[in-house]
């Protein structure tokens, strides 16, 4: 058998986009999946959650349609049809990521890959020689051992998004994007959540005024934060809360969403460096071992799909193209979908201060923008904010929460990519009405100039 | 009375943002208004059309949730309770652009400006003086003097938003963006539309391959093309068609939206060079006579309320700022909403061909996006384009149809302005899933190189 230029394992979006970029390059392309195109964001992750979501945000304008002149009667949800149509979404998706394949001319086998040196993969009962390897095998939803963790009624997201009826009640252990959105979806179709939250609050990564308001808008979902979780027993979620005291929560269903963890089984025989994050690599996520890459959450760098599809993008130019592509992590966009959706990208203040960078920003409330009142009225909240280099202006983060937060947040990304000032982005014409101008008026608020 | 340092005439997206702007700056600053803050984006424009069409959509949610396992029964919308609503907005915004007058310190008078020289305009009894002037009248809407149309079913945009009830039937006369958005939204709500259009295809500004995908996606909207309207009676409107034969189609309602004229009147003491488009204007927005700028529809340069926002920014910035920003139109974004919403920025393939700029374009199906499928299934359509310089790769155009497009584009826009290439937008890293990906993914597929 001829060798292949590379050999990549794992068909999610870092997989699946590294093999369509080398394919299209004209590679010997070889592709091992274990499981099914598209790997957990495709199966498990991005996309069943952001289906179930636009199935209850229907749901909601059915409900709430009453003072835009829409009104109806008999309102009812079915999770079990809007978990057919996610079915049906995601079954697309894995076929177009097949035609992909086949359109790129990437050999695809499915089975699990033994690793016997970094240039031989085994998969079944035939050996794969290549130049080059790609390790994309993800990460796997962790569940500490907290006694109670394996009852039936305690699921990780790949659980939940089997279910067939919305439980009564459901606890949220980890207050996270995976366990914020199923939070948001559950409330949104009835379900009394509560989320229990080791650290001072949720969503880590977001601007703090930003949590705080996603949290009162989430008004139908209760947080304990700063609280452990010490046991889970058939009817109840105890924990020790912020004060120190033993408080306990009925509950009929639990979802564990504390975290995930690479998925690394396998590979001794490759001799990496593997550190408690994932998989050690350099900026072109090339591992200790000069033919080995590791790209997505294997590696632990950044858990997200499209950071994921970016390392392949990366990698793949390391290895076949122009080698000047290098990997960043200051421009990568987040987004929390759900009602309200939230976004960001880049610095928010807080880690501004922390690293020492004299900031200045700004902060302007969605309810002043048109197109924000004619969909939302002027009771609703919303939040932009802009943090730029207190010195030169340059845009160093942007942080939305609001409808169409997550379709808006690329223009950020791209404007801190191109190192971009606020300057700049005030002489930027934005199409009115849309949500998106108030990206603009921030930038003006941080600074009058003209 | 203490002279001005400038006077603007007219609130609405082109006058108030100046007054807000100069204001901003420490300016000394009157603003006249004839009728109410907003001028006709806020109060006859933009903002009603988006709220209407936001009742609209949350109607075809409700009749049609069937799919994502959300059912009612009874399904009716109330066209006065949607105007209601829209009537609520209006007046939170004229709100919201009084407060931003008073935090800024502008001065307003309400009435009818009689312009005495380019240094005093006089209100009521009053005249008031100022070192500059700035025109912000507006325009009106176009009714040609076809038989008939001064018929009392003949209604233009202004007329057509005050309606308590649908008509049965409305034929549009006309298929520019104000055409297609009614014509789009009484066919969300049940009316039986049809749009009569002179020129060979709607949306002149749009790629033509989209508007033909536009018209297809209007399904229960009947275009006639290349036809010309010659009499208008109480039961009917009589046009002649493409091949030349004599046509009729009955419509309880006509809406006229052939196009806007500037409202010029009352500029003859100012002695200003005003052209069949409009005043006259350099790329400052000054006209012929140094202290007098006019920016947004009286200009007749750009009629869109972010175009003038934006002139009124560059003279504003051109008389008390930094004076080196000029007006560009190579950027302006624009947006038709509905459903489905479009959006581009930039030069489409034929303007570029027209223009004999060499260029290399692609272009994508929504279809392939997982949040497009997840949302609107796999038979939705939706495309997305990008034109780029072919030799330099510098991106000159991108087009959007289908749902989020106005709130994407301004990430286009800025590209747009900062210069970035095919390749500074495939570095770009774009959240997942969002529509916005496909963005990079047509950048892909103009150019594979990594």
């Amino acid at each position: 058998m001829e060798a292949y230029d590379v050999i990549i394992v794992g068909a999610g979006p870092g997989g699946y986009v590294a093999a369509e970029r080398a394919g299209a390059l004209g590679k010997r392309v070889l592709l091992v999946e274990k499981d099914q195109f598209g790997g957990v964001c495709t199966n498990r992750g991005c996309i069943p959650t952001k289906s179930l979501l636009n199935s209850a945000k229907q749901y909601r304008h059915a409900l709430e349609g009453g003072k835009f002149g829409v009104h109806c009667s008999d309102v009812s949800f079915s999770l079990a049809e809007a978990m057919a149509w996610k079915g049906e979404t995601i079954q697309t998706l894995r076929n177009g990521i097949e035609f992909l394949m086949k359109a790129n001319k990437v050999d695809v086998v499915f089975g699990n890959a033994t690793f016997v040196d970094s240039h031989h993969v085994q998969v079944g009962e035939t050996v794969y020689e290549s130049a080059y390897l790609v390790l994309a095998t993800g990460s796997s939803p962790f569940v500490p051992p907290i006694p109670g963790h394996d009852l039936s009624h305690v699921l990780t997201s790949d659980g939940i998004l089997e279910l067939q009826q919305a439980p009564k009640t459901l606890t949220v252990i980890g207050g996270g994007v995976i366990g914020v959105e199923f939070a948001s979806f559950f409330s949104m179709i009835g379900t009394q959540v509560t989320v229990i939250e080791m650290m001072p609050e949720i969503l880590p990564m977001m601007d703090g005024e930003f949590s705080k308001l996603m949290r009162r808008e989430l008004k139908d979902v209760t947080f304990h934060l700063g609280c452990k979780v010490g046991e889970i027993t058939p009817e109840a979620v105890k924990y020790v809360d912020a004060k120190g005291n033993s408080q306990e929560i009925a509950a009929e269903m639990v979802l564990m969403s504390v975290g995930r963890r690479p998925n690394t089984a396998g590979f001794d025989p490759l001799k990496l460096e593997i550190s408690r994050q994932g998989v050690v690599v350099d900026e072109f996520l090339r591992t200790n071992v000069a033919n080995v890459y590791a790209i997505g959450d294997v590696n632990g760098k950044s858990q997200l799909a499209h950071s994921a599809s970016r390392m392949a993008e990366v990698a793949v130019s390391h290895m076949f193209g122009s080698r000047n592509q290098r990997m960043r992590y200051n421009a990568i966009p987040w987004a929390v979908y759900g009602q309200p959706e939230a976004a960001g990208c880049g610095l928010t203040e807080q880690e501004a201060s922390k690293q020492g960078i004299p900031v200045k920003t700004a902060t302007t409330q969605m309810r002043a923008n048109g197109r924000f009142l004619a969909e939302q009225g002027k009771r609703g909240s919303g939040l932009v904010k802009v943090v730029a280099h207190a010195a030169t202006g340059v845009i160093l983060g942007v942080h939305l929460l609001g409808p169409y937060s997550s379709e808006m947040i690329w223009g950020a990304a791209e404007a801190i990519e191109a190192e971009l000032r606020v300057q700049d982005v005030k002489e930027v014409v934005f199409p009115h009405p849309s949500v998106s101008e108030l990206i603009k008026d921030t930038c003006f608020a941080i600074d009058h100039a003209l």
